[in-house]
């Protein structure tokens, strides 16, 4: 199943048992970790999210908020004796940081521990998914992802491929859409014999970002987008001065980019109640749901 | 009151529900912040330690479990709109550290912070208490800390100086515990007129160590000593290959240094229930108590 856990769901300072940013993506089998926040690693304790399903993680900006949990989880999975490499997808800052770190706790970390730098598309390309970055609009360099599933090969009719007698080997061509030619000449369509895989969906995650219509194409048709929502829509100024967004504006970029469903997220600590972000979010685009913390989101 | 309030008594790895270590001493309505693991700022919130009232914080080495939440506290202090000067004693390294994380986030402090660099002796000196820095043996470089109330004045007996007409100028040099001689060459002894105040009582806290007879004289006669304890007795071996200390070998050291009360913490991961902790210290110094989160303890 493709999902998303929230393990954190506030801004800045954490607040009212809020957390600050960080996220799982789970995708057969493997999990993607996006953001971390200081006390992801107890998060993650606590939702039960296992860790040694965890070989990329992606960090969106250098703001603490999103990445001070980063060096107690490395840490952390040194100490539990981890041997799987673990590559780290950040802005090139975060290297010089996390290495300090190592090197003043004479840790040699007992796995291998790659940085990869953030640039503009594809940044991990694996056999069913991708993740490709796209910058965003914040007070510091900041970096969006949107997590896509490849298309899947369509799958065999058996009983229609027993009907025309079409030989084994040519099995793999029909996954990929080719028709089929008998020694007669007749052509088999490959719609006769074989059925469509599920459509490949999409997970976005915009970060921090003003409100942006850049962020439109680059979001568009997206199965799920996650967009900040630091403020509901009155503090429209104050979210611009800070290079954050509103309720409104967040429902409004999923409007346009005509996604299947908003979720929202990085809640200012100013709120104690969440109920009325969903509701001003709504009021523009109608399947929107909180980014709750524990719970596990279906893409 | 003088006391320490536990925010976290586990050893490297988060478990059970306990955090790595943090303790927040109380003294004349001052608080001192000892060590800083991640999530000690949402531990203070839980706890209702108000951190505007922290103006020292004390950093014994720079293993992640003892300072990974400070850079979050540092930034969330500046987020809160502080002011008031901080000072951070700790190893030297430390200050790269923080000043490369608040570079890169581009975040100029609203207050003034100072890192002071440890060193043996006296580092902070206060009018009503000092706090003084002592090396440990640990892996890497590791220092313990003693707070130490000042000699308070004696206090005048109200009834008593009426009686022998001492005048009021002389107070102070009362307080201090000097005698009075009046006009006629009559001596007043200074125990006639004035009361002891209370005895100047002292915390020590031991840091991560191994065992160590060399700490008996660091820490004599201390009214409270905090010694970690990450094993069990029965893994003296372990507790000495990983520069930690066992039940008994802390309790051994309170023993030899005469100190009023022992509470032991930094427990290893590996235990799930504490209680054995608190039996085997018991074998050897009886004053022992399990320094447990949330709990505020009187020295």
């Amino acid at each position: 199943m493709f999902s998303v856990t929230i393990l954190g769901n506030n801004s800045a300072l954490p607040a009212y048992n809020r957390h600050p940013t960080a996220q799982v993506v789970g995708l057969n089998e493997q999990l993607l970790l996006i953001d971390c926040g200081e006390g992801t690693q107890i998060q993650m304790s606590q939702y039960k999210i296992r860790r040694s399903k965890i070989n990329h993680i992606f960090i969106s900006h250098l703001h603490g908020d999103h990445y001070f949990g980063l060096i107690g989880l490395i840490t952390s999975m040194g100490l539990l004796g981890r041997e799987t490499p673990l590559t780290i997808h950040a802005p090139k800052e975060l290297e010089a940081i996390i290495q300090l770190q190592l090197k003043v706790a004479d840790t040699a970390l007992p796995f291998m521990l790659t940085f990869n730098p953030l640039k503009e598309g594809i940044i991990l390309n694996e056999k069913k998914f991708s993740v490709e970055a796209f910058p965003v609009q914040h007070r510091i360099e900041c970096w969006g992802f949107i997590v896509r599933e490849k298309k899947q090969p369509r799958k065999i009719d058996k009983d229609k491929i027993q009907q025309y007698a079409i030989p084994s080997v040519f099995y793999e061509r029909l996954k990929n859409g080719d028709d089929y030619e008998d020694k007669n000449g007749n052509i088999i369509l490959n719609e006769w014999v074989t059925i469509a895989n599920t459509t490949p969906k999409s997970y976005a995650y915009s970060a921090d970002t003003l409100y942006d219509e850049a962020l439109v194409d680059k979001v568009k048709n997206v199965t799920v987008l996650y967009h900040e929502t630091t403020y509901l829509k009155d503090l429209e100024e104050r979210a611009k001065a800070r290079f954050h967004s509103t309720t409104t504006q967040a429902a409004s970029i999923a409007q346009k980019a005509c996604v299947g469903k908003l979720l929202i997220g990085h809640f200012s600590s100013k709120y104690d109640s969440l109920n009325i972000f969903e509701e001003e979010a709504k009021t523009v685009f109608e399947n929107t749901e909180l980014a709750l913390e524990g719970v596990c989101y279906k893409i």
